[in-house]
């Protein structure tokens, strides 16, 4: 903690930034006298863009996404195939696959992973949702899009054993040599799964 | 720019908070999706303490600090010595030597450095009301706090050029060894500077 030096009003607003991942006191100070600087054009937009979005914006009850609307844009998209439903650990996971513009189908977000030392079980996250979307009838191919780590690679597993037998194809993401991935700085396991996994040229 | 994968209330956080200094747009999203874990607890929090801040702090006409309060905190305290005053080159600068409690007289804030190069001049700087404050019957010594860069040592000289005629005592940080610094890793002219200025152990 460190001792006041601006006014209460500007040490606030300090100690708020600096809760941000990725900001710490010293660049949440920098960040606050940046905002002083651009009042009109950065500091009042911001706090109107933060009220706006803590006021509206909601987790999808279909999926876990976040959005202004429930259903979610993506739920809602006529466009998108409600067959194949992508199983993601956050809504972060989320955005990466759609920057990606990886895959046209919808989402389910879990809400973290199972973790035996964290204490999440299965109740803790989105899987009851999971289980009757993909006991309806649109659903053919759920898509386990889950970290490679190893609390995601056993939530995966457990989704498989529960999802199987509702006779909806379950697949994973392909493991392999990352694009632009040079194999000699790959580790091991990377390299022996791309290995397993090798195709025709 | 990235595509909008969010809808767009999201977007427009995104591409806000990536404005801030030590902010891009991959850590400003994983900063909204936090904001959006703690709603409650630090999103409104902040937007309120943003919209606060943005409407009640004003610079100090007296000396350029920040503040909701004209004059400012600091030049309204009774306790501080009035004979003193420490230029320095930006707020940042006076808090950072607030917190190391280095000094208890009053500030002059230029809110910047003579820049031949970005074209700053001396009529960019807060150097007339400087000039004021060092005519004035209680004023007896400016400290000049710039940074010990070109741009700041330039300004420096200008301002002892422009003040000592005013019959004030114009004084400068000292040049030395940082507390904790080890010679072998200290650049050359910070070596020279303080072997020049060497004292009686």
């Amino acid at each position: 903690m460190s001792r006041a030096t601006a006014g209460p009003e500007i040490e606030r607003l300090i100690s708020l930034l600096a809760k941000l991942p990725g900001l710490g006191p010293r660049s949440a100070r920098r960040a606050v006298l940046h905002l002083l600087k651009k009042r009109e054009a950065l500091m009042g937009p911001l706090a109107e863009a933060l009220a706006d979005a803590a006021d509206k914006i909601r987790a999808c009850t279909t999926c876990g996404n976040l959005d202004v609307t429930d259903p979610c844009a993506i739920c809602a998209a006529p466009g998108r195939d409600p067959s194949v439903i992508c199983v993601v650990e956050t809504v972060g996971d989320l955005w990466a696959l759609e920057r990606a513009s990886a895959f046209r189908g919808r989402y389910h977000v879990l809400g973290g992973t199972l973790s035996a030392l964290d204490g999440i079980r299965p109740d803790d996250l989105n899987i009851s949702r999971l289980m009757e979307r993909a006991s309806g009838a649109e659903a053919k191919e759920i898509v386990l899009a889950l970290n490679a780590t190893v609390d995601g690679q056993t939530t995966a597993h457990y989704l498989a054993d529960k999802l199987t037998p509702l006779g909806v194809a379950v697949t994973s993401l392909a493991r392999g040599v990352p694009v632009g991935g040079e194999l000699d700085y790959l580790d091991d396991g990377t390299l022996a799964a791309a290995f397993r996994s090798r195709r025709p040229a």
